[in-house]
């Protein structure tokens, strides 16, 4: 049966218990406890400090807060579905520790604004861990890139063979959107980190508190002014799990590339041992489990996004109980994203590379064809017919059965008088990628720029 | 960690903790244990029976599987983080048992049909749960409708007042989204009840099996022909959520109406005690927040709705990873939902709805001006002009701040001659209701066989 | 500048015009003309004969309707935003035509039930649409099918080869997935062939009208009851976009599996020119473009999947504005999911697929490892221990560079004893398939009999 | 029939007709002329300057490009069906206009950096002008609380009746929550305002071109560095998408709490004739249409959302056509938003708020009970006890039917000896609010500190 319930002096029937069980929320908010003590802490020292209580009481029931939290992580208080919420399991025991004085702590508070601190606490650390994680993956990719940063490789567009790149320049993609995605959750951070304590109820309160002392205690960068505001809002969880949706979508891409470039037919990659799984029925299977499950999970992730926007959506102000159900989808989302860069990281870093397979398939497929089409460029045509030319003779080559390079120059000048002698070397891969000077491109020393730049950026990183 | 993987023959580096952390899911598929046992046991007394293993051999795995499943309940044997699934943790336990013998079970099955039967013979008690709790939520709502066959009330549009009806004939309207949400589910079951067990990896096997023998023993109506279809889709699963999803949209907006019913300003009803809470903070307060939770639990479906159609997107076939992640999103929705109707029933019933208060607004706010309008058309005008003139009727009314049966006929005469000395009769809601004798209307007639019919229906589901 | 709104006899001020262009939904509705139009001549017949309204005035009015029809459809009448819908457009015009005893048409119904009675009727038409697009699309599998029904293939799971599959086999998968598809769609439409008419503003309506007598002539199935219910639900627009969502996500797999097919690192099918399309940039490229825009267009109709299920959310009964908005997704899904499916079919059927290169792959990878692990079964070992030693001669394999059937008994029999002289037979993908007896595996006499399965089913749809 | 494809040199059959009309964008893209050719014309002047293309060459085709948007503009170039998309369309009149030398334009680019360009451009200034309208509905939030600076009115939470607030402090609530949309909106800008032309089909280019020279000229800060990544991920779309999606999430509350202010029963707020709408039954009908358009087209940026993350999700490096996809969702959220908070701004500003009643309901339902228990807690009672107690003095008034204010002191003091005779000074909503001396609180002085914020911050908006 429930504990008799703190708010409950207005009641002449208690709650039903299948009300209790649907509306206990202490099996996802008892993840909060330490947010929630630390919080509890800082409001009582500025309930001390502004004379709202005595300070010994203060004093007491933070002390008592502290014993509370020991006896949490000690395994001594359960936070179990006997409670409404992680807030009134820890009231609850201050209450029998100290008797009604430590009834005082709510004074000048409302759960509103309690669990609106709580979560922005929360996720404040989240969002840390989740820059970091991709700071650690960003180093992965970086190491990886090095070590590849001569290895031809077969670009891809439409999931066909393109142009040659070097499998550097593509890892340094991955460490490009990973950095945005970094970017985006330390904004939202920043909107995060601002203290919502004091908003009480709705309205405010009629004690003398000082909202910036605990804003400056718990380390926040400020207070959300508008007290209405700051118990109703809930776009700081939103905007961290729509950062997070956008960072699974880029890990899905990855996850991709490495399920591809598995299999035996492309055969580019060996993901460790120990990132892969067998067959319970077939005893040849080495699969890409992790990789697969990471791109599973992205729609975890977005699953969450809907769940909060759908939550939010149409809710008159201020608080309303549908919030509750922000902690659900904002765990999931946190604890999947991070998971998965944490897998991540580490599956790479097992993974070999087989430069010699990609390189030979790096001038396969008519992949140098662009080549052809600059050369005749360069020799003055424009650029739609050169284009044209080279597609009939691609064509040509198709129906022979042969590669570009089979033919010579003699062959290339029934397509065009324009092709000279000099039109063999451009087919080859490594004239084909060192010729791309522009800014950011393939070419080797481009991309010795991007590491260079990436060096720099994640050794900044503490 | 991990207890060693029972596919791992081929790999010379065991699976690395944090991946074996990441990949098991035994924390979600641990519900299924029964699930998995009894299609086991099914599968093993097929073995049996057909000679592919010895029947004594089948019966001494049967008898272990049973023994297994009471270790489980009795808390015996934990399904925990050790192991990669439910699947690996009950056939570990049965080789510990048995000895290598034990592993005969796995004969001519993979884990990829057999978490596909587990999934559905799960999905096909959920299922059923889920209609029972749409009856019992029906039976609920007849039964309110019935004590208020005669409350008259504004039925509005655009949450303004549009006309009266009876508050049974708006009770009847969920009563009839409700029953489309249940066949939604049934025609979801039939979809559901067909053994995929036999399919094994994804290719069938070679052994001498009897699938349909196993679809019977488990109550199935078929089995899922295609062996690929069998092992790689999870349509049935969006499907059900999808239904699940549409039963919370239709019980946000029964939510809706009780939280915009319980407020003071509308008064219409009082949601009893044990279905509503207090506030931390404002002594005052009675909140409707079983309504609360259940609007805002609508997002959390629809969350995981989007998660399994996303994880789906774009799989080549057969089985992926990937699936294995249906779990999470599944038992969501489906316990969402199940909890949402089981608080609706009990929170309805505890509901006093205020007739003397509804009936009394059923007039307000001009909600009789169709009636003028429609009598004019009674008289002959074409229906456009005899609304354009009861909109003139009801501007002077709003300009003169008086309500339209504060006009005599003499005033009515003033926009049309057309208005006789018994337009006031129209201007009761209890004749209005009364003239709408179209099939299915709000006039008693109509609503006392909507009654009737529902009390047949209802009463004939056991 | 809008046209003046029929409604506004008790406005002061007329809309806003950026509320007026807000507001208009003809862009959408305008689709929907015929059915209103259709719609409109079934009521006023009705109201003809049930003496509501004379009856010449009721074929007036009719015949007026259909003339509009005309005008509609030579482009004289155009549906543009000066309208507010496309109901007050067509019924502003009867009125121009007819003078004021145009507006009688009105009479006994409201814009409410008229719209729900035109998203059931384009709905309908729509679900069958959808139905036939997908017996077009399945008898293309078919007949691609039956022309490799001896074309044998690598069987995947998690991309990595598994086991030696019939390409008949695989494509079937799709017939049966796309076979529920088809009945959930109808479901749909059993759910969505009832009329509204009738329940007018949501309270029925004082004027005697015959609703089955609409319903008839109008070809639906039986009305929609409870005139609450009737006005305030879309339930089955969501359902029927539930539907659409699950047939792209069966749809984007297929694309991805003919994406994967036609890299030259698979070289598995060459989709016919006509469907592929070239580089703005690279002469070479040939890119499986309508695939990848089936699978990149799923998220289109996910998408409208959520606007709908966002749309009802929490809204109170009967009849909100907001419902408005159901008209873009519901069109948006139909009209995407149609295309797709009907690319999809000649796409494949003019789709090469490399029987040869397929049938060289399909025992590479080990795929039959699988093979060896029964063989050991039927000799008497446990499957697990089975499962065990075939893990070790694969792992064997691996080292030392060779595949299973470079092995000679004598070699296989240092991992069992078990192993005899005809192993070697087992290492055939044939003979591997032939053997997998059970039903619906892909042995080829179980895909024969699912070709004749299908060959009936799709023979018997008109 | 479309067009020949520029691409189609290796092609031996054209590209069927439903390929075409399948993959067309035109019908979306047409709307990116004007950034499609402000890109090519910095393009190929960076082309003249870089000696690429002779400075005259670069010179007619800029020419030429101007007069091609000049004759779209004039209506006399159709952007329409038979062109694949905006691109080739204006490059194939190029063409035309100059002959083959028109073709040189595409030089040292590829459509995938080009579309990529062309959506950046359009999202930086789509940003732009959402941000200027939410400055603009801020604004009309701030005029709307200065002129109810005074304005009493019940403060809710649960839709309950809480505390008192002023009505300037619940706008104002708006006004900061609008203001966090905006900075995510810039926030995006900034990560959208970098150019990719000159990334090519993914690899860079070989041709001399110089990409700050056409980042600069178009305005951009800078370059997307990897040319894979910049041609290959649409992170900043969606990220785009999500602050739209959160910005209407807003806008659904702000509608809601008009559509429930609206209501007769609470009767708040008449909103402005030109921003409501009749019946076309009910002619007493004054709905707050706008408002529920609002909220219903939440549900559509929600839906563009999930639509392009679905899209991106497991998509292999670099560009595949299925992004394509992107625009559709992408013009769908921005002009939601857009219009949607265009009609917000009028639609407040039209609208007038009944201070009266508003205060006549400020101390109804017992608001002021938080007081009476803060008032306790002054007088030295832990708050939880002086919660306690004000919960049953709340319970005896609802017994007796009667108000906290109809209590005298002596009264008071059979719950409490600690009431005194200056119990009845704070059962005065003025006195509540006054009292809320917290930052940030509804007290007048916080919100006259509030209003001077705003006048601010606006005022120093262009």
């Amino acid at each position: 049966m429930a504990s008799e319930n703190l708010w409950a002096g207005r009641f002449r029937e208690s709650l039903a218990e299948i009300a209790h069980r649907f509306s206990s929320s202490i099996a996802l908010d008892g993840r909060l406890y330490r947010e929630d003590i630390a919080g509890s802490i800082a409001h009582v020292r500025m309930l001390g400090a502004t004379g709202v209580l005595a300070v010994d009481e203060a004093t007491r029931i933070a002390t008592a807060l502290e014993e509370i939290r020991g006896e949490i992580e000690r395994g001594e208080l359960e936070l179990d579905a006997r409670h409404e919420d992680v807030h009134m399991a820890i009231e609850g025991r201050l209450i029998e520790k100290l008797g009604p004085g430590g009834g005082a702590l709510h004074t000048a508070r409302s759960r509103n604004d309690q669990v609106a601190l709580d979560e922005r606490l929360y996720l404040r650390s989240a969002l840390d861990g989740l820059a970091d994680a991709i700071t650690e993956l960003q180093r992965v990719l970086l190491k990886c890139a090095e070590e590849h940063a001569g290895t031809l490789m077969p670009g891809y567009t439409h999931t066909q063979r393109a142009q040659p790149v070097l499998l550097a320049h593509h890892l340094l993609a991955y460490a490009s959107m990973f950095d945005r995605d970094r970017e985006r959750l330390l904004d939202c951070r920043r909107r995060t980190n601002r203290s919502p304590l004091g908003a009480a109820a709705l309205a405010g309160t009629s004690f003398a508190i000082d909202r910036m002392m605990v804003a400056g205690e718990l380390g926040f960068d400020g207070i959300v002014e508008n007290s209405m505001d700051a118990v109703s809002d809930r776009d700081y969880i939103i905007e961290a799990v729509a950062a997070c949706s956008i960072t699974m979508m880029h890990l899905s891409r990855i996850a991709e590339d490495l399920v591809l470039w598995s299999t035996p037919e492309f055969g580019f990659v060996t993901i460790g041992d120990a990132f892969t799984t067998g067959s319970s029925i077939m005893p040849q299977k080495k699969n890409p489990d992790m990789a697969e499950l990471v791109r599973g999970r992205t729609g975890r992730v977005y699953g969450s996004l809907i769940s909060l926007l759908t939550m939010m959506k149409g809710l008159p102000l201020a608080y309303n109980r549908d919030m509750q159900e922000d902690k659900g989808p904002m765990f999931e989302a946190i604890d999947t994203t991070r998971d998965a860069l944490a897998i991540m990281a580490p599956m790479l870093a097992s993974s070999t590379f087989h430069g010699t397979r990609m390189a030979s398939q790096a001038d396969a497929g008519f992949s140098l064809a662009t080549e052809v089409a600059d050369y005749l460029v360069r020799r003055g045509l424009p650029f739609r017919e050169a284009h044209h030319i080279t597609g009939r003779v691609v064509a040509h080559c198709v129906e022979r059965g042969c590669a570009l390079n089979d033919l010579d120059p003699v062959a290339f000048r029934t397509f065009s008088p324009l092709f000279e002698e000099d039109i063999a070397e451009y087919l080859r891969p490594a004239t084909s990628i060192a010729l791309k000077g522009s800014a950011g491109s393939t070419a080797p020393a481009e991309v010795q720029r991007q590491l260079a730049h990436w060096r720099g950026v994640l050794g900044a990183r503490a």
